[in-house]
């Protein structure tokens, strides 16, 4: 009962963030038919802040972090952050009428970082007394921007094979096909052969092709303006030595201008709220199970960490809380102009309603218990 | 003697604020035929940003506010509000070649409130000794917010009602009347009647007329940008509990922003100087003695308030001063954006130049000697 | 060796400075084809904020100044900072390939003065114990702000002869020559004149004609938006009192609004590096020499400021300092604004690379140990 309460009072207190309370006021401005905008230059120039603002403070993260000591866990993070994506996209996408790309922003945010449930994290492992390395809160960005990364990857490839599939099956239904040469269901269900198909009767290997069209749409997607922005911010954060711009300007700025970004995608997201009517049950579902399945892959990685090179086992828990966490500050302006077709409601609201206290009153404490169950506290 | 050299230093001190600095810089700025502008999408973030932040910081207050107690004085502040636009429309506007548009947004900017005004009551208050109800400075939106509402709305419906009368009259002059062209059932139903007027004699009673179109302007002013962003920060200033970004971003913001605002003002005032020169002393003449009548209104409704529910008199004293004071800080933006035809130069020139020194070195001495008598003190 | 170690730690220092590092980010961003982009209006108005904080800054310290006194040392800082352009604009534009407005506009930075390199000057001269007036550091908009006007100026000035020589000779070639009525070859080389001649036969002399032509042309620029905003806020810096709205708005979002700017110029720099290969070593010569004649010339001037009204020698070092400084600050959003088919590059990576740590590593110990020499210590 105890944490049922804990979690209500959380989910209020949630709903009354002001994050969570300008999307909300955008949503209402759009419902009553409001004629108030946000310029487009605006916007995007917001969206460019926020993101060389994550970007910035990553980068410092990392330059002040003793890289050598700390690269086992920093893989692990790394590969917590991608797996996490995936993960989304094989399970989350797979339910009945959940939209692909919805499903893989999703994943992208609960894959990035939170860190106000992060700084949470730190506060209750101090006061149980449980010891952790000093650069171990630095090990976020090596699962935030990965994840980031990989959603807008995965998306701009889901979405160049769907318009691929789209062209295929066009010109398949204009040109006749020739004999002994039938493309099968199969066939036409493979993105990448099918002009081949088409064309020569010899379908190619799909991995082949594949690996053939990965790398261009890579490279478009680190172009594109959402990444640039924040692995520019990264590089600065990392050489420039741009503390002093930042502490000034970029971090004081975020909150404001992340809140007036939850506007726009509150007033955009009123139109598209109907598409989550049939499938709002998926989401709370992942949103639910989710962060702690990501948690504990996070502990698993941490714990062999500890037994190669002694990480500590409070830095294991603080690994499984990145991993537990979902983004509702980085995530959102990054998913938002990385993949500009996925429904901003899905992923933040996921993330910001059941997700996060999810991570806050389930996902810390039962990190930090195991741990001190395994250290025979 | 003493009046006139505190007016004089009070005065010449105004000119110096940064407020009309700006203003009379971007007035300056135009008439040297500079090329210096502020880009369109830019000015209408910076009205859209101080706007939230006018709404936010009334919502912050209200909601801390005691409403159970303060719900007299509050309705009385509501109602001095309105009342103020509607003498205004009623004064001022009837006054010799006196637009009635500018002395609409006039009316709102002294229904508007000062905060800085306010601030010099209370302290003038405290000095005095003078007990007051600690939430009474919270009754400033009920008062603010209202009045500007109320000054958009008059300010639509007047000119809808131009437009409609023009457009009847340029009907008039083309159509022919046909033999037996009997106004039909649905030109009587139009508002103005001046058709009707013309053409048959038999005019419609104003007031039903305007009962039938009164609902969808009202709905449309608050439609629009500058109403809809004032509420959404009201609501979201009860509801959201955005003291964090308040205070982090909209307001150290504002006064910048509102600067800047006024530049812009300046630079379109300059092309609209001429238009006062004819009528520059009737809006002296109303800025002098509006705030003191103001003032005395909202001091007898007070005074009924402390008879019913024992208001305090210094309470009394606030809501006057409340009520004396004009806006330089949420009204001209707020019409600038709402009644965009209105002429600037008219309403902040009244407000700055005299309307403010009025209030604070004859309103509140004013008002705290009347208090002072009362109480017998 | 000290010298050349220090300088060193210096220029890579200077290379990790936020300014710099924002400006490298850019170009690599623009070279590695991201569509990151800035939207123009922002743009726009990150540029006019840059400038009316730099004229605010001028003219708060100029009112705040005691001008009586400081009359004659300003009027030395003013002609310094008018020669520094006039010795860039006929040595540095002499070079083989040097383009001409590059060599204004890089003339005009390196008369612009640089906060931190003033900051550095009085720093060390507190640490040696020589006195200098409390106003002498207001010296600096004196210089700063009239060094800009005239390289501006003379910029425009000198494009649009270059435009008028294009007509004329454009016309030339397609025009008959009447009879009695050729060209002189000095006549050719007349650029104002060169309509009338081909019209009349009779030139104009040359001074004549271009005395006539030099004032719209020095209105004009005074029009644009660079130094319209420039001389607003040195207006309202003198006459308006915006302390409160400057330290609360204007200078906080400095740095930011700079690095902003600067990653902007750096994503313009990438495409015009080219055009630097063939002459980047004149530039370098330049940036080495030129900020040290500055300040001799400057200490030059302020000695007879000396033995005329006393100015002491520590006020002597300051001057040299401030004509020796180039800056980083005022000049580049000024010059981009006011000269925008300069390169960048060219006045950017002078001022930054050689010409900042040239003034901090010998510049200042220089004049520092000259005036230590002369007062006999």
């Amino acid at each position: 009962m105890d944490f049922l309460s804990d979690f209500w009072t959380l989910f209020v207190g949630k709903l009354q963030s002001p994050t969570l309370g300008f999307l909300i006021g955008g949503m209402v401005v759009a419902a009553v038919h409001s004629r108030l905008t946000i310029p487009d230059s605006i916007y995007k120039f917001i969206v460019f802040m926020l993101l060389l603002k994550v970007g910035l403070s990553g980068g410092i993260a990392i330059r002040n972090a003793n890289l050598l000591e700390m690269l086992l866990p920093a893989v692990f993070a790394v590969v917590t952050g991608i797996a996490i994506v995936f993960i989304g996209r094989y399970t989350l996408a797979k339910l009945p009428n959940v939209k692909t790309v919805d499903a893989i922003a999703t994943g992208g945010l609960f894959g990035a970082v939170s860190g106000s449930t992060l700084a949470a994290g730190l506060t209750l492992l101090e006061s149980e007394g449980i010891q952790y390395e000093p650069w171990a809160a630095a090990l976020y960005p090596f699962m935030d921007i990965p994840a980031l990364v990989t959603a807008i990857v995965l998306a701009s490839l889901y979405l160049s094979k769907q318009k691929q599939r789209r062209a295929a099956e066009e010109q398949l239904s204009k040109q006749p096909v020739t004999a002994g040469g039938y493309p099968s269901e199969q066939d036409i269900q493979d993105i990448q052969g099918i002009q081949d198909i088409v064309a020569s009767g010899y379908p190619e290997p799909d991995t082949k092709v594949e690996r053939v069209k990965i790398w261009p749409i890579i490279q478009e997607s680190l172009q594109g303006s959402a990444l640039s922005a924040l692995l520019l911010g990264l590089a600065l954060g990392i050489f420039a030595r741009p503390e002093s711009v930042y502490e000034s300007f970029f971090n004081p700025l975020f909150r404001g201008l992340l809140s007036i970004l939850m506007l726009v995608m509150g007033m955009e997201a009123t139109a598209r709220l109907g598409e989550l009517r049939k499938v709002g049950q998926w989401y709370a579902l992942y949103a639910f199970f989710a962060p702690l399945l990501h948690g504990l892959i996070a502990f698993g990685l941490g714990t062999i960490a500890h037994f190669t090179t002694g990480f500590s086992y409070g830095g294991v828990v603080i690994l499984a809380v990145i991993a537990c966490s979902s983004s509702d500050i980085s995530g959102p302006p990054t998913l938002r102009a990385g993949i500009p077709s996925a429904n901003p409601s899905a992923y933040i609201g996921s993330s910001t309603a059941v997700g996060t206290p999810v991570a806050l009153a389930l996902g810390i404490p039962l990190f930090i218990g195991m741990a001190q169950a395994i250290m025979g506290n």
